[in-house]
């Protein structure tokens, strides 16, 4: 009787199921004091009780990547512990915020499943949700993973690919309870952008860069109580090397993106992700943005807006993909995602 | 007038001694969150209040190893400064659960004393408790340290040595008030195995690996104030090497042993345990654990677990001793522990 | 439109000016344990809740250094993103003990401006302030850093050099309200040497030492929301080594210096400091004290200390500064504090 759990490959996975993925977990001040130490973390509303309340909410939440890493890990053993790639994510939406003392678990329902011609590995698509205490999704996500069969003999099951949407409609972005941005304070915010000072096109170089260590992505990954295995032992990669879980690269490249998009306040809306290339220790991560669209809500004191976020190791801001519509080596994440913004 | 603490040496000790350990310790959030970013941990009962409520406790307390490297970590300035090596553990039983805002401090008794025949070290048996504001012990346990001499020529005290029992008793076994296991929700816990479902002598390969860095093993050393030299100065040693805390490779081994007894909860007895051989940044720590013996306890939801906890590097699972009993050298750990799972 | 902070250069500071320094922080339980977690730190006050009630505290507030490091941080992106160097501190008083809940603000003021002859740099004098959300100063401390001109024919500024005082008058040092040592237990902070204990002019040799790891001066240094790239981008400098915060040395050092001053409490003032060599991975830090100063307070429980603390590499202590006035170049600091100690 096996008791370890050597994860679900292809064939285990059925359209329609629905996984209720284990290990609750409340989060504390001491979640967040990990974040802000972890990355270079300095939206105001994540940091202080008191701008927040000047925000409308009833104190400050926690950061909205770590709410997704928590969701996200606990997906981990049941979804991708033996995935070969994350391929993608569409239609992440952020929809309460989650504060100190509030626990969260995951559930997801499998949405898609497509063989890969070489009958040794397929894609599920799964869209996952996390709930907090009271069975309110505080947010959702679609993902999808390459992942290996364990009997290459197996019958493929019916090809089944959801329709994603490309992007989140403005109109379907949720607004936390509360939340106004009419007395937003630029000097406490650290910028004095607001909304109307982005074009659609504009590019950012947010200049500063950190070099990744070990310790820090374990750290990290194991805070969301992630247990893919190349992240943490060295003895799994032939090359000796940990695999950097791409949600420390998502939020390195978030926190990097203050310099410049400071009032970029609270991500609503994750439209898609690439993880283009992978990350190690030594690397230096560095980003920059890419305003790809604007629009209203239905708080005038705010305003959304559609970035994208690429991060990238070495120098060379700017570059994305080849000739050839490959990413270029550097490229670590190209991100795409709804912020809202005070007007 | 020296006023730094040289550490006590063998003559130092008198059987009988009553040690009031310094530098008491309010628990918070923070400590709890540093131990889920340090260990792979994931016994839902110390992740989530929710799960920890079901179970008939107040709120999720702090981990079980947490408190008990809290306790240990105050007696080291006066136990363990000038010792050669930590020899033995035993009788350590978990009395009441820790939670958020606890003050916890410590108090040894000598028990025992045995200079050693090379007349230049000697062993020091003590019984240390850990107890907290309400001065309520919520853990005790024996443990014993080869301790140098300061002169060598101070005359040998009369030997002692304690009756230590093998293996606590399971009736000795205490459980926290309140606790019930009846509605245990094996989704949430991550793994359908309960109590009758381990046989003994069944062994277990956990199967996960961590390889171990400097900055995790101080961060985790240091949180619970043990300020032994060897584990923070590379100059030390004369190899350059830190030595890690015996302590950090328990709470290693314990949460990668989630992978096959996520549903041994609580850890309610310490019986014995061996650091095997020292453990060093780089290494890949493992572990495999073999169920010993099994118990009822006084709630018929409840199960008693006697489990042996191996942590090695490498490997190579499942291989403990050579032929002339000493421990194979990849072998860090040989803990002997009683845990409670539902029934 | 640049959307990014370049950084103040010389010419941009006025006398008079009032900088108020954005992204206002929430301390938590958790910010405390990242500080215990990241130093030796065990100072009674600052570790037990009951230990600071019976201080006549309402709780244990985080260490006065952490208060310090989150003003600091703040401060760095208007003061010294451009800085060529952090020249000293002056007049540094910690006015209210900062608890679990304060969120915390920062706000300078331009105090003084000195171009250098070569016409390249200057010189600037600040005066920065922690403020709480009742708008009460919890500390506040003057610095001075040299900061590289963007243009180097702007013309000179005058010269202003504020006259600071040498050290603070024992007299002009704030005890928290409600503190006093009546019934301070010398078993629970670890030290039996009493203010009455300590001789002007006596030197302590803190005797342990802590190897640097790079992860564990980043999380510190991002804890404090510290900017500036030369601790985080080992791409920035010629020598691909990342500079460590100098607020780290003096975390450090001061929880070194437990090992000998275990009574000296709180810190209360600052009178100067030297960041005499600059700090990489891989030194191992230790630190000695000397006795400056001696005086009584407004309370006959409480004595003040005034101490020289220096921290240095590898493991020659007491040496300072060679025939010609310069730092030895083990010396990595040389801090001149304020402590309350009992009587």
């Amino acid at each position: 009787m096996l008791k370890t759990n050597a994860g679900r490959f292809f064939e285990d996975y059925t359209i329609g199921d629905v996984i209720h993925h284990a290990v609750p977990r409340t989060i504390s001040g001491g979640e967040r004091a990990m974040y802000h130490a972890l990355y270079p973390a300095r939206h105001a509303l994540y940091s202080s009780d008191e701008f927040a309340r000047a925000s409308g909410l009833p104190a400050s939440p926690i950061d909205d990547l770590a709410a997704f890493h928590v969701v996200f890990g606990k997906s981990v053993p049941d979804i991708s512990l033996n995935a070969v790639a994350n391929l993608g994510y569409a239609e992440g939406k952020w929809l309460k915020p989650v504060y100190e003392g509030d626990t969260l678990r995951s559930v997801s329902e499998v949405i898609g499943l497509k063989q890969n011609s070489s009958g040794k590995t397929g894609v599920v698509y799964v869209r996952t949700s996390g709930l907090n205490q009271h069975n309110e999704t505080v947010m959702e996500f679609v993902r999808w993973v390459m992942v290996r069969k364990r009997d290459e003999n197996a019958p493929a099951p019916e090809t089944v690919v959801p329709e994603l949407k490309q992007s989140i409609d403005a109109a379907d972005l949720v607004l936390p309870e509360g939340l106004d941005f009419s007395n937003y304070d630029t000097a406490l915010s650290g910028d004095p952008h607001r909304w109307g000072d982005y074009a659609i096109g504009e590019t950012i170089d947010h200049v500063d860069g950190v070099t990744i260590e070990e310790a820090e992505h374990m750290l990290a990954t194991r805070l969301w109580q992630n247990t893919a295995k190349v992240h943490f032992d060295a003895m799994h990669r032939d090359d000796g090397q940990r695999l950097i879980y791409g949600g420390h690269v998502i939020s390195m490249a978030r926190a990097l993106s203050f310099n410049g998009l400071a009032n970029a306040q609270m991500i609503v809306g994750l439209n898609a992700g690439a993880h283009a290339n992978p990350c190690f220790s030594g690397d230096t991560v560095r980003a920059w943005s890419e305003v790809l669209d604007k629009a209203d809500t239905s708080n005038p004191s705010i305003g959304a807006t559609r970035l994208r976020l690429v991060a990238y190791k070495g120098d060379a801001a700017f570059e994305l993909k080849r000739d050839d519509g490959k990413y270029v080596p550097q490229v670590l994440l190209d991100l795409d995602y709804w912020v809202v913004m005070p007007k």
